[in-house]
């Protein structure tokens, strides 16, 4: 176990959770989730999150749909699924909590 | 990948970022610890605490002193090393982007 190895961790969960939300809100095609993710000082590379994608769709959570470009391929735009939307609140929730126990746990935190 | 699952990968760093930030504050035994971390809402058990502290310690994070009780065996009371002061500074950072990250996404999500 390193800095890297808990940060990673911390980074894993919460990134499921904000892609996710951004579904939640509307229909995107991944270079949109990227830059979302982005613009939230998340970095995430397509590498990352076609990967991610696909674990969330085989998990029931996401399904997506062909669209037609004029500029290029076909784009495959996301959305969460009715499954999706329960989880999603489930982790709205689980969010809250962990929130509330950080705030809670380093109050002690001299360094805070 | 199940809900528990993405859940379970949100709390345990989490859960590794509040025991040392508690540890920051004062030496304490694990009782203590699982104490302030039920007051948290982190629901811990000893025998997820007891390896965690270990790792933490192997890891040059913790360090540990024995005290005598009079109420029973000796105590393992923990502190942080200066190595989990600065550990723990930039888990402070990566939390502090996580929580930012979370608040920009979740505005797209109906749902909140």
């Amino acid at each position: 176990m390193n800095v890297e190895n808990t940060k990673a961790q911390m980074r894993k969960g919460v990134l499921e959770y904000c892609i996710l939300s951004l579904l939640a809100g509307e229909e995107m095609y991944p270079p949109d989730v990227i830059g979302k993710l982005k613009d939230a000082k998340l970095i995430v590379v397509e590498g990352t999150l076609y990967p991610l994608l696909t674990r969330l769709k085989d998990a029931g959570y996401l399904t997506y749909r062909w669209e037609e470009s004029r500029s290029g391929p076909p784009r495959k735009y996301y959305k969460l699924t009715t499954v999706g939307q329960k989880f999603l609140k489930e982790l709205d929730e689980t969010w809250d909590e962990l929130a509330q126990a950080v705030k809670k746990t380093t109050r002690n935190n001299p360094a805070r």
